[in-house]
């Protein structure tokens, strides 16, 4: 896939961030959304996603919902950009101030599993194919301010029932859990990667449930975004990615894609576009960006920022590809050993009985020549890096 | 359970650490492991576990391995403890330094497979229930040094055939992987309780595969340990556990348990001794302690320290159960809702169509009242607090 | 100090924050102050503190201003609290985006120094000593917004002006910076204790500018907030305290006292309230809170986490005394050595000829014995903390 | 100074590590101290440093520490090589566990100190300009176990009689103080650069002692490494540097300069290389590397991980000087404002009351024009990242 061919993806609430932060007042003015669209088309985004309260007020009546989901709509139908995802606000409201599938308010509960069902119906309508969850408000500040094992319960009950009324109603969309570790609570449930997954692994309609990982989130859990999505695809769940930047633990930063861990990025980006090197599953989505611009930046500085997402990415997919394609780096794979490991352990067919019956195996195997073996590693790496900065 | 009855549990590398680290020489010698047993079972403790090399080196040859097994085994007879979980060292012999199961040296794949299936073999002569396998090797420190697809593949395969192999001879033991998130490797794969039990979820013999998850290992990575075991749990995958302390995202300290993050660790115990309020799955093995005696302490130092792992458990249990049993904190928890998390959030048998068409779940419903609905989160963790030091 | 004579106080900011946060609406209404400092005297406190704009807005009027001002002065009067600090806030209103003694913009820097003399007038008008200075702006988010010499001269140089002001205007008020390392922006300059004592060396008016250093702060970077007291303290600089807690780097939670590192937080007490074993300086300020009531507390949750803070302070402040108290304890200080340290390194008036002479120092010296002391600290350690839970 | 000029710097600690860890045995063989310098010349150092105990055992006899010394010495002047600091050992031997200048034996704090002074007459011989002090052992696990006012008295007794030495003995060196904030001990006194910063301000003798900041020691603990040395700057301080890489708070990785954050390092040798903006103080001393080969590396690897810390750096200087001289960077700075920084925030000579009287500092200043300055940080922050990978 060249730079060009590459499927970019923004969130309207990217962009449309008016920077209101902790400790301070918004620095910017609210956006229309349809208007984001058409800038978005501009500066070469090939699709958009949105929460439903990006588009509309939680208190929107029929009529002026469906007004302003039309002028989305429109711009998306004149633009041609693709309305690849839809997601829902469970957050904003006070109402969820203690969660919303995990809430110990059972009303709470319910009328948030209502708004999100309302929302699929939405993402159906629009052609959305991925409808994304994220929990921001599922956790707590106290372990004992809920039942950890019924929020889990709670948790899975919800997913899978969104789940089942997908299937319900026959739609073509799949979910994409979104795990953060903190923030805006204390700790939030299904913290990382691993987490969403191992709960996923729990649900009755698990087969249509995935993630969508956001690099930022598993940085703030100083966990390695690239290894995370390297799982997820191992577990054939990567359906949606959210690329941004984070330095670390710290509050969540939504930082242009690339303006964090800059080698991190490069090896994200080797792998989205150039797959594993013994092969194996692909993420196929778009590459989304859920990032903030800077509260410091003006009207100017949201689009510098948008376009400086795509042009990270598309530099590093250049950079990659060539770092992929130098025989130096190809050798350097075959010394370190890169290949042999797409090798089973196990011969194919081999028993238990042959496999102890074998020398080579423990009373013949060099242990010495083992532990003198010579990987280059460090040079392999420094490979990749005069890649990207050479 | 009372506190005297609680089965306490310790690692012989525990004690028997003789504090060399990353900038200084050992400071306290070798103990005999058959005497630390004995010593074990004086400070009140219920089993022991071990690690291969912990009894017997690397290179022992079969005569010398069994002598040590042996004095070691006469140990637990003697004393009665219980051998209640056998691990295998695939970490400090320089041959593992690119990991074990994920080596890109498949000769060491298969040594260290070896060495785990007669390990196993081990195991299951001594009795030992649990097979925990840490994979403290399994890792990199730089994107680029594996085909991260295949080292998945190979971690699997790994603990499949291992799981298979149990199955195939009929041992009654069951695995328990163990998280870490880093050190000594700068990315560890399975670096959380949520990303092993998802690559569990992806194996054929993942019937017998759980976890031990470790204090110290979640917190390194500010992941709230309470909540991984609580996960764990609702997978049915909690087999064991590794108690001790740590001070957040920092170097592996293994401080004794309640040393590190004392309230954590109050609410640990309260669930693992008194269970989920709405009921659930109970863990049911060994309380067992992954800690290091502080390089600073001599051999009293040792046994202080261990004493002080049971001393603070079962203070701590004391004080948990008094929690519980507070009528006041039974009141809050009814305020707060933690018996409604308990209730399904959809009626049993409740269609799509019944749930869309009451009214309480959106039309009706009271969105004022419920934001402003106070739970007491605050004052019942005070209550808690006050329990824990009042 | 018994517990109920210790002098505690709360910034109007804390019980008046209503819980908007990056990702929620406000889930609790305004506040009036006067009330605030009321109800403050209710629960125990006294004194209290605040912004300027926490008592009148950005762009009040003069007469507004006044009016506001005194409304806060009379209830103070009426309860006999004490106003024992004023802070100005430079970091709500958009201009302030780029940081105040530090924006890049000159206007705007000549702005925050004018809006911040005219709160040291009030300061010293409301007999407030202690004037706290939080630059939450000062930083960036990326290394090269700012010229990072030129960003130290200009904080030093507001800094320095205020001080100037306080002497010129014959004040009796010290002012207390009040280090964080991130949050709101990226990096904050002086982003901890010794960062800002570092600064504070470089000033002409140094000798009135010490520190506020908040617990959750240090935190946030990992470091040991009583460690950082008592370098303070050594320099003579520990004007002000922000207590409060924090589970390590993450976003700045401002947890109540105590519901953070618990264990930390008896030690901070210790310190506070019993001063070092081999004595040195003593804080003798307020211990002043600077917390947030939690998002999902409505009114009565306010108050209850505001009386949580003194209730847990105090609680540690008699278990860290009794702990002191215990002769068991001070003979465990005396096995370890703390009276010892309280010892020169050389002897009074010993010159280097005589050191270099001593052959206890090399030649002599029992490297073995030294080697093989046992300090008891992980004995002394669980003394303490069965101190505060036993 | 163009990259072939750059006066690049190795420990003989970083290729002699045999990397033993605290989870494995060492996977290589001990390197001749001689034979290093002799290597270090090869691949383009122009000076090496070192611990005592690096070139001869602690307990080597007078005639073997000079047979040694002799050694070093003479491949340092058969290679050019320059000795440009010395440092001293007071952490491997057990004797230290507790620590050197705190240790709260007093009989280890006098052997420490004459240890450091023996190592201080060495570095004269040599010719050592910068002799460096890390406290390793400096610190605690547990709050109590110093008397935390005690133990930063003692720390700046050690320091001060050792610069005081240096005065008496009349050499041309300067101490450099190397902060870090924990590992091997849980909290290491003088965690950060602020910190020691701070204690140096308290000394007797401080105008002889600086620091040596480490990059990963300063990102252990989420502090941003380039404001430290700024900061540092400032302070006139910046005496010596340890370059090296670290993916933030987690074991102390000393990996290869730029193979941790790189848009970090980048700014990093921006500063260095091309000092601030508007002009102030340059750092002088060795570009000097305190890294580790990784323990997954051979002999070769050992020197590939050398040379790749020259390369890497060698590259960023090349790139940052591009960036530096390119227009479009410099008039991006003055529409950030970088220069404006530069600008005094009060006029030359302005007394209080010409600054109160002008109506520019509130009556008449331009508020809503201030908040929505445009800046174009990001922008900029973007050709900077263009400039290294582009």
């Amino acid at each position: 896939m060249s730079g060009t061919d590459i499927k970019y993806s923004f969130g309207l609430w990217t962009v449309g961030w008016q920077a209101q932060d902790p400790f301070g007042d918004a620095t910017r003015t609210a956006l229309d959304p349809a208007e984001s669209v058409r800038k978005l088309a501009d500066i070469g985004a090939w699709g958009f996603t949105f929460h439903d309260n990006d588009v509309f007020p939680f208190d929107a009546d029929d009529a002026d919902r469906r007004a302003r989901i039309d002028s989305v709509k429109k711009a998306a139908d004149e633009t041609g950009l693709v309305i690849e995802m839809v997601t829902t606000n469970t957050f904003t409201h006070p109402m969820f101030k203690d969660g919303a599938f995990t809430s110990n308010n059972r009303g709470v509960r319910r009328f948030g599993l209502r708004k999100i069902l309302r929302n699929v119906d939405l993402a159906a309508e629009l052609g959305a194919q991925t409808f994304v969850m994220w929990g921001g408000r599922e956790g707590v500040e106290y372990d004992n301010s809920k039942d950890l094992h019924a929020a889990h319960a709670r948790y899975a009950e919800g997913i899978d029932t969104v789940a089942a009324y997908i299937k319900d109603r026959g739609y073509d969309i799949r979910i994409a859990l979104e795990p953060k570790p903190n923030e805006p609570r204390g700790d939030i449930f299904l913290p990382s990667i691993g987490h969403a997954l191992a709960l996923i692994a729990t649900l009755d309609n698990g087969d249509i449930v995935g993630l969508n990982p956001e690099t930022g989130h598993e940085q703030m859990a100083t966990l390695n975004y690239t290894h995370g999505l390297a799982l997820a695809l191992y577990a054939g769940k990567l359906f949606h990615i959210d690329l941004n930047g984070q330095h670390g633990p710290k509050y969540d930063q939504d930082l242009v894609f690339g303006h964090g861990d800059l080698l991190s990025a490069f090896f994200t980006v080797d792998m989205l576009e150039n797959g594993f090197p013994n092969g194996g599953p692909r993420y196929e989505g778009a590459r989304h960006f859920d990032y903030k611009p800077s509260r410091t930046e003006g009207p100017d500085g949201v689009w510098d920022s948008a376009r400086a997402n795509i042009e990270t990415y598309t530099l590093l997919a250049k950079k990659s590809s060539e770092y992929r394609a130098d025989p130096e780096v190809q050798k350097a794979f075959e010394h370190a050993g890169i290949f042999e490991l797409g090798e089973s352990t196990l011969a194919e067919g081999e028993t238990f009985e042959q496999f102890l019956a074998d020398p080579s195996t423990r009373e013949e195997f060099d242990v010495d020549a083992a532990a003198e073996r010579e990987y280059g590693l460090v040079a392999l790496h420094q490979l990749a890096l005069k890649h990207l900065i050479g």
